[in-house]
């Protein structure tokens, strides 16, 4: 890629971004768009625009999201989302740092030095004005590599600096709100799974009770037995469903009634698949009776479930924080494959089929699906290369010529070389991540949070191994791959070598992302589409209405990895391309600035894990910082620098810095502290409620009283403090 | 060593056992030995020989070992020594069930196999009829050797079914002695350490006590901060010693006045250096005024140390085993490196200095020590090598010429040659243990079993890697070094082809150890010695004729790693050569009956950890069989076996199973499950009991009101349940 269809790139970038805020600006007054541009200020009973000042204004929103605190990002969105505000800070912190004192020195120590361009130092043979600006125009063996050691050094230091001091920070935020006077349900709660089979004569439920009741005679609430609710869940499913139906054929009907005929039109539906085949009935008779039908055979479903379908699994419930926060980590029976017990997560976290699996069962699906996964990352590697292989121009003129006079044009061709291979990878990137979040989730994992985090870290791993180092390396190793077989160690050196070679692929890459990505994000375009196309077609009632705008949350699963491509991509480039650093700045602080906006005013976070993530980013960002620093290493040994062991010590104080920090806080991300929980409450806490919230709907729908939980869910304990 | 002097090595062994075992017999009669042969039982209130029948028989000691039962050795000696006996029977049972197996039919086969005999196949050149009964012995390429790879699963498998059987039955011994009804301090108690430092107006007591009443305002008890005991403990010994002297002077002196001079010969010594200089003086009225003198200064000393020299760490105290046991596995603090907690040890084997070692101490400590530990082992693997080059009998001629005429006397030659290197091993091995021990408390490691533990697996690797490989590839390594630099994994081969020749060589050496090595242990001849001689010339004092005889414990520090060497050579061994599992089997079986008695009769435990030995001895079996595997996998390599990769699953077996107890069973073997803990006490515990039983002796002293506690040790808590 040449220096002009970089600028391209860059300036078409920059016009969509201003086309599509100043889109946002404009569909963002109407007050018919608030649900899609407010909606969680909506949903929380908040007026979109009330205190929110100068709606007038076109930057507004960019003030608002400024001055925004961090507690308003608490209260507003959770712990997460201000933990996620804390990494993009954090990486913004540290490649400002870097930026200050690398762009200053490093630019003028490259460009002024007068090393016989090689044509390996230049992309795609094309000898460009970028290419003066980075390492790889110092000479080999000149003292002027002093200066990258140093830049090399700085950046790691200040990248320690600042993740320690946001590791102590998440530490703060994530015990501030364990210790908060409010009473959460999943503070009060564990999750027992492998519970033994039920010895003979007794039930489940007097098992566990008798069990818990034992050790902790004066703090055991009550317990809840696991059913199996696949049965139970499809009717209420069909069940829930009908009565949309039939809200929105009344709907539909009424309308009809106002539209001219006064008897109005009875909608119809046909009743076989897909409601295109099959006898055309009356749609409200017809929900009408199957709604009778389905809600006795629920409740008989629910009886059935909570007798027999018991799992070896149960919630137990406590009436103090300290009790269940010990009892989350303690041993409670000798052989360590029964009564295993851990913290409950949130009610509407937890992923009830995953709740009996046994021991063994997840131990063996873990290692199967880490298998899976390495094979997935492995040879994910070879289409990503040809990828990158096929869509360079003269190439694709070579393989598909029937495609020549099309790509010969100029505009087409400077259009095409600039996107095609960033557009393949984005598109072939967007398919993975359902299907590693479905691993994950198969490997037993008990809360959506953590399947998220696991998926997330699969992701992080398939994403810099396969993008980063995969088209990095891409091409060359197809060349190379002998000198690989006889030495691979080599493969740090082939990495070092073909660096420098990517530097503007990726720096387009990171600028079509900012401004492409985060305009998009901001503008909301296509939620907003479908939104006017569902309320004009389908929607006929308000809870419909709902669902079509209901904004969901931010997805970390894919948002995180995504930014951690980012973050090892500047990392790498930083000290051999410190150009990448002010794109680095712009994505992270324009990001910063755009997800403020949408954490406040748009998603709604469907899970609270109090900070849970932060570990894995932190592990992430450091795997990160690894990799440069080995990358390092390697490309002063390509450029033949007599000092380079001079670096050694800094990849191994990375991972001491690692170890030393998950010494010291990572303990803490996966129990709750007992100094943390011992704080006061601000009210006794109701146990009956927050038993309740954790019946799940399809068991609890259509009753008030609780006879028929005696069976699975125990009764109150007689012995306890509420009585 | 050619088949005549490994009969006579075999010859004199068991000679000297025989003369030991009479010696035994005969001098066990004698009740003025009582103190060295059955000082468990005196020390436990009992009669020597009181319910033991016919001591007149010489073999009752025999009947009484066989046919006591485990809770007898609990009951006598404690969960560890019964535990012991568990690793000793399950190995026993291995290799009794393994060699029913191998030895009808692995003989023949190889017996009856006509391979041309080359050199190699026998142990310095010369053939022996051992070799004929070896695997060495079969042809090349051989089917017969399908009869060898049965013969290495069928180990495998009896190893991992007895294996199994017998954590289960460790874990069962340790729930019930945790769960026993006897109140134990040490269930009550948590070790505190890494206290931050306390915050401005209040006393290192209020803040822990005040941080734990939070937590636990019911079951906390009180704490008991932990001192610097140093220059206390000084004084305490010195008072001591001086007592005992004083007591000593007056026995003397009370002897000589009936020894004919009615006024009697007051003792003198000398105040210099080690009583050999200095002034004269009267014994008597120096060491009274000494300890009038001293004792006055150990209650400075006390006051001092309790008010001043408190550290950051403490003992704390709950009513409650569930409370304590979930205490010490519960994440206190936000920041994991302060308020760490853990389950305390027992009184008596606290190591108080390393108490208040910090956080990053330890951990510091521990590396360093891992290093050390490592040089270690990798560095005598020279002078081991050396050793065992230098004394076969042509290098000694060699090297040494002027033993030339001593060594070619035929006795000496054959004595020599039989003992020798065996000796050399065993002498070098002495020195070690100590200095592994002493490295394992320097890690900060707060009890004395812990400790211990740890520098046995030390000592077991050290062992196993010295002297086992260290003497099998021993002479062979210098010469194919060239062959190791190019392919490491040729060390595997290595160790294959050298094995068959060192049989014989291993063969000797664990008859040596079984014969001598148990006859000393039974005849107790050198305790024996020591004890008449100190009874005679120096003690005076009941007291210190006790102090004579006190036996120590079994000292599994260097048992257990001795025992596992045999284990790995024997299961190394014992498809190779199937001749040695007899060898085996007559260890284990004669150290079984052998320590039952000294257990029962002799040794007094000086600790007891619940069994926590068990994991370590578990995992070096399963090393030891996992060695076996692998070696077994290059032997039939260097057989040239077409089928060898048959044997590849089991290696992969062996680390399942590894996995498999230790996700099952270990964590039970760390911590107390509550479920054990919650069992009923006999009595409600008294719990100022509980807590004076920690306090150091050199505190208690001389005090019976605990004013002087006020400072260091927290007052009872008015709100628990105790007042």
């Amino acid at each position: 890629m040449d220096f002009s269809s970089f600028l391209t790139s860059l300036g078409t970038s920059l016009v969509i971004f201003l086309v599509l805020m100043c889109l946002f600006v404009w569909l963002s007054r109407k007050p018919g768009n608030n649900v899609v541009y407010y909606p969680n200020r909506i949903l929380k009973g908040l007026d979109a625009h009330e205190g929110l000042s100068g709606v007038r204004n076109p930057f507004a929103w960019m003030r608002e999201a400024l001055s925004s605190t961090e507690e308003d990002v608490i209260s507003m969105s959770g712990v997460d989302s201000a933990v996620y505000f804390v990494f993009l800070s954090t990486v913004l912190g540290i490649l400002v740092l870097a930026g200050l004192v690398l762009l200053p020195i490093l630019l003028p120590v490259a460009v002024t030095d007068h090393a016989v361009i090689s044509d390996n130092t230049t992309s795609n043979g094309t000898f460009s004005d970028l290419d003066r600006l980075s390492m790889g125009h110092v000479e080999e063996k000149s003292p002027r590599l002093w200066a990258f050691v140093i830049a090399t050094y700085w950046v790691s230091l200040v990248a320690y600096y600042l993740l320690w001091k946001a590791y102590k920070h998440v530490s703060d935020l994530r015990a501030a709100a364990l210790m908060s006077p409010e009473v959460r349900a999943e503070q009060f709660t564990v999750l027992v799974r492998d519970i033994p089979p039920t010895p003979e004569g007794q039930s489940r439920k007097e098992q566990i009770d008798s069990y818990f009741k034992t050790i902790y005679p004066e703090a055991f609430y009550r317990s809840m037995v696991v059913t199996d609710n696949k049965e139970v869940n499809k009717i209420y499913e069909e069940l829930e469903g009908c009565k949309k139906k039939l809200a929105h054929a009344e709907a539909v009907y009424a309308q009809s009634k106002q539209a001219g005929k006064p008897e109005g039109m009875r909608p119809t539906n046909r009743t076989g698949f897909l409601g295109l085949f099959g006898n055309k009935v009356d749609s409200i008779e017809y929900y009408t009776k199957k709604i009778n039908e389905l809600t006795p055979k629920l409740e008989a479903e629910q009886k059935v479930t909570l007798r027999e379908k018991q799992q070896g699994s149960a919630l137990v419930f406590f009436t103090s924080r300290v009790t269940a926060a010990s009892a989350a980590v303690s041993l409670h029976a000798r052989m360590v494959d029964t009564w295993t017990v851990m913290d409950a997560p949130e009610p509407r976290q937890l992923i009830w089929p995953n709740l009996p699996k046994n021991f063994y069962d997840r131990l063996i699906r873990q290692y199967v699906i880490y298998v899976i996964v390495f094979l997935t990352i492995v040879f994910f590697m070879i289409p990503i290369g040809l990828i990158s292989a096929f869509t360079t121009l003269p190439n694709l003129r070579k393989l598909l010529p029937f495609l020549k006079a099309v790509v010969d044009q100029d505009v087409i061709k400077t259009v095409l070389e600039a996107y095609l291979p960033q557009i393949a990878l984005i598109v072939f990137l967007a398919l993975l991540p359902k299907f590693l979040l479905f691993l994950s989730k198969a490997e037993g994992i008990p809360s959506e949070s953590h399947a998220i985090r696991a998926a997330s870290g699969k992701y992080f791993y398939f994403i810099v191994l396969n993008v980063f180092i995969g088209v990095s390396v891409g091409g060359f190793i197809f060349s190379k791959i002998k000198t690989i077989e006889k030495d691979p160690s080599s493969i740090v050196d082939l990495l070092a070598t073909s660096l420098p070679e990517n530097a503007t692929f990726f720096l387009t890459f990171v600028a079509l992302k900012f401004f492409v990505g985060y305009g998009l994000e901001l503008s909301r375009i296509v939620p907003l589409i479908i939104f006017h196309i569902k309320r004009k077609y389908l929607c006929k009632t308000e809870a419909e209405l709902k669902e079509a705008w209901v904004p969901g949350d931010l997805g970390y699963g894919t948002r995180v990895p995504g930014d951690m491509l980012i973050v090892t991509i500047v990392f790498c480039y930083s000290v051999i391309a410190p150009i990448i650093i002010p794109f680095g700045v712009v994505y992270f602080g324009l990001g910063w600035l755009i997800l403020r906006n949408q954490v406040l005013k748009v998603y709604v976070p469907s899970y609270e894990s109090y900070g849970r993530m932060w570990p894995h980013i932190h592990t992430r960002i450091l795997a990160s910082l690894l990799l440069f620093q080995v990358t390092m290493l390697g490309y002063f040994g390509v450029k033949k620098f007599y000092y380079t062991p001079i670096l050694i010590p800094l990849p191994i104080m990375s991972l001491i810095f690692a170890f030393i920090c998950s010494k010291k806080f990572y303990r803490f991300f996966q129990a709750t502290a007992l100094e943390v929980a011992c704080r006061e409450l601000k009210e006794i806490p109701n146990m009956e409620l927050v038993f309740r919230s954790f019946i799940p709907p399809s068991l609890s729908a259509g009753k008030s009283d609780d006879d028929q939980f005696e069976d699975a869910l125990s009764q109150v304990s007689r012995t306890g403090s509420f009585v």
